[in-house]
């Protein structure tokens, strides 16, 4: 489907395409402990919720598939353990702890099963993680395609394609099945600072697909609504609260903020499994703060002044009130939000 | 007053502090036509409204200084080609044409005067709105400081210092009033995409004047309006219209929308030069697009994938409805701008 991959498993150890390089240089690495999975994700080789979702599924793997333990007992304070370093990875996106939990799961439901048939179910759930969320990704495309007119113009924020997920890709994905189906569509893309997801990854993947797209600085994005007809906005979520606040990459609140100033539909795209109940508000919700290098240098450039203090959360929060609709797998939730997202989860299929 | 300069005169040359190295690197470069000094307001070597007004004036100064014209008739010829390439250098700021009118208007009192006289009148004219924009943003500092609580937190956008100006600044001069005042306050920067004039040039002003700031990027303003409290936001202008619609750089007008829904007050600060009653509203500003190389790399560091399309606009309008006041060396205008403007305009001193 894609002439790349994002992240897989290779029999014994995990391959990522490093996204630190790209646009500039396609490289993958490969990973054989979790430890160097949980670093992996640290230093965003590879980012985006769902796909570090996934990576997080593989490091459980990886961490069954070298345990040494002799007995059920053993293996499972292995895996807890594992479990605890890559849930610390990264605090905001849940899918971490989602995929982690899923993994541990289907282990305690075999806690008279052997050693071996344990390692087995870790890394089938793993893999069985990874392939779901492509055919969830190609269901909310389905979803939400049905938002985009013909001819529309559309905003998105960050990276949410096939390099944010396991392939496919959520908000890209809505983008992406429009495109597919016919729809004549253009896409400006945020570059998205500090990281650059936008300019480096989105770009990227768009001029893959053969979308016709137009890289703005993210302050331009009102400019852009008052100068050309925008016909929605389209962004991913680390984390939907329960009352509909979202988590996403720094920059799409402001998004968010000039969107509702100029009536144009705003929307959050993201697998159910993004969406966190137990966290009743978007306050309750840690945000990471982030190296200061990732806003005082580009690359190899220095910016700023030696020294300098910098602020850098890597996300901001979307009070629901800013928000159109909520694009899942199951559906599109609408205001009021408590009511339709826990309607969404009870929804058959899940 | 600083321990640099921003631009002068230098007995037939004129010296400007070369903005495009800093932080990294302090140099000077010397012009010594017009031309160049257009093509270093093109290259940004010097910015911000006030100040490449007063290079447009030492440019008009060179002209007349290198002028080989024997006849008053061939000097204004001169003149007028010479004020007719500085005010194409950049479209949005209107403080260019502003300089080029009032050196073109003493020169228009002196007709019956020699070839020398004129001459005199030039550089003496461009020299006075270099000497005279440095005591307007001092007065400017002392109406704004008024704004600024003890305490305060403030964001501020882009770059609106000494080096925006011939000395002092607009915005930040407010902020550098009430530092001298004595109050104790914070200044959040805007590192202001593409060129990063806030991140570059704020900050290394504000560590000159021992001001505590921190740096975000453009994204991070409504997390940070949401998390810390913010007093109010100030800002510069290119060009104030007469409804008291302004133009600013990139940017300005998203940092508006999200000033507007936390409440926090959003002024901008510029010397009544900035204000053009010629122009009824923000509409009808020019807005100038710049290289698409500004967004695709920084520094020698390339961002986006070869050959991506970019929209570089490098200002946008913010429309009156969200500024709440327009701060100039006359006082501060408030709404309805259509009457405030100008009156301040009528009142004295000018």
């Amino acid at each position: 489907m894609d002439t790349f991959f994002t992240i897989r498993w290779n029999d014994g150890s995990v391959q990522m395409l490093d996204q630190r390089y790209l646009p500039l240089e396609e490289s993958y690495q490969s990973y054989s402990n979790y430890h160097e999975v949980s670093q992996a994700i640290r230093d965003m080789v590879i980012r985006g919720a769902p796909a570090i979702g996934a990576a997080a599924g593989f490091g459980m793997a990886l961490a069954a598939f070298n345990s040494t333990a002799s007995t059920t007992e053993e293996l499972i304070n292995d895996l807890q353990r594992a479990a605890e370093t890559l849930k610390a990875s990264r605090p905001t996106a849940v899918n971490i702890s989602w995929a982690v939990k899923r993994i541990l799961r289907e282990v305690n439901k075999l806690t008279f099963q052997g050693v071996l048939a344990i390692k087995d179910v870790v890394l089938r759930t793993a893999i069985d993680i990874a392939d779901e969320d492509v055919a969830v990704n190609r269901q909310i495309g389905l979803v939400g395609a049905a938002l985009v007119p013909n001819n529309a113009n559309i905003i998105h924020h960050c990276n949410t394609g096939s390099l944010a997920t396991v392939g496919y890709g959520t908000a890209l994905g809505v983008i992406r099945c429009a495109h597919e189906c016919g729809k004549n569509i253009h896409v400006f893309v945020d570059e998205t600072r500090p990281r650059l997801q936008g300019a480096r990854l989105t770009s990227w993947e768009l001029n893959k697909l053969g979308i016709p797209h137009t890289v703005i600085v993210d302050g331009a994005s009102g400019y852009i609504m008052h100068t050309n007809k925008i016909d929605l906005c389209l962004v991913g979520c680390d984390r939907i609260a329960a009352n509909g606040d979202v988590a996403n990459k720094i920059g799409t609140y402001n998004l968010a903020l000039v969107a509702y100033a100029h009536q144009v539909p705003f929307y959050s795209v993201g697998p159910i499994s993004t969406l966190d109940l137990s966290t009743k508000t978007g306050d309750s919700i840690p945000i990471e703060a982030r190296s200061e290098l990732e806003v005082t240098h580009v690359g190899v450039q220095q910016i700023t002044p030696d020294g300098v203090k910098v602020a850098n959360p890597a996300f901001d929060i979307t009070p629901a009130k800013y928000i159109t609709g909520i694009v899942t797998e199951k559906g599109i939730a609408m205001p009021p939000y408590e009511d339709s997202l826990s309607q969404l989860v009870k929804t058959k299929g899940d």
